[in-house]
């Protein structure tokens, strides 16, 4: 059914589903950003089976997303920490979080964000960062990238 | 591989991600928001065998997110909007696609998003509403949320 790889695509966002269209991937980076860093604890909350998860893991690690260290010796034990790259998920994550808590089933949020520091309630929305407005008042248009390269057609 | 349904975890990424974690469904909403809206062009633009088309398209008018209509009978033809539901996830399609330029191995990003009615560059970023800070400039946390239902584990 699926596609062979989306790689080939000229499209930023068909790029980055080529690694995080996966479900598995980006629920185990939302464990890795909720504070979670172990195989057992990705295993136990996701109820997912041991070779999906390595997979997936050593998908992440490949693409460096996740960064692998070992917290123990004898015997090894290694936890998953988000790079730059993986850190910078965070507002898909966080999109995806809110589009569900709005329109999934679930009769409220499960979760809220807070600041850490602070303890508020955090409410994100996207905004353009010149003029401030919320990108949902702004009627929105792709244009192609003069500086690309290949054949764009949006 | 795949776990059968995501919509039992008690979470808003997993739910979402029940509906729209498969990369063609999220690659046909993408088409929408940038302007195409027929079965023929999803088609051309994704290169996606008629049958997995068919049964995605089916899916997101099944889920609410996008809206079949006819453009002409006889024969009769359809083309497909985006539902409220839909036109919500403009800043997931928008993070992926910021993330995808910044991270994918495309040299430049391939397309643009502009203000279709002044033309300007956007440059989106996610902020909390109620300060305007920068949410990559926030710590987070993740916290249950005392009016959920069921089980939270963050």
């Amino acid at each position: 059914m699926r596609r062979k790889s989306y790689a080939d695509m000229n499209c930023s966002v068909a790029q980055a589903l080529e690694l995080v269209g996966d479900p598995w991937t980006l629920l185990i980076v939302r464990d890795v950003f909720w504070g979670h860093h172990r195989f057992s604890e990705f295993q136990e909350r996701l109820g997912i089976a041991r070779n999906t998860l390595t997979d997936r893991l050593g998908v992440l690690v490949d693409a460096g997303v996740l960064v692998k260290s070992a917290y123990q010796t004898n015997p090894e034990r290694f936890e998953y920490r988000l790079s730059e790259k993986g850190r910078a998920l965070a507002p898909v994550i966080i999109t995806l979080m809110r589009w569900g808590d709005e329109w999934s089933d679930l009769p409220e949020p499960p979760v809220r964000l807070v600041d850490r520091d602070t303890g508020t309630l955090l409410d994100p929305v996207l905004i353009d960062r010149e003029t401030g407005r919320p990108l949902d008042e702004i009627r929105l248009r792709v244009v192609p990238n003069p500086e690309a390269q290949g054949e764009v057609a949006p």
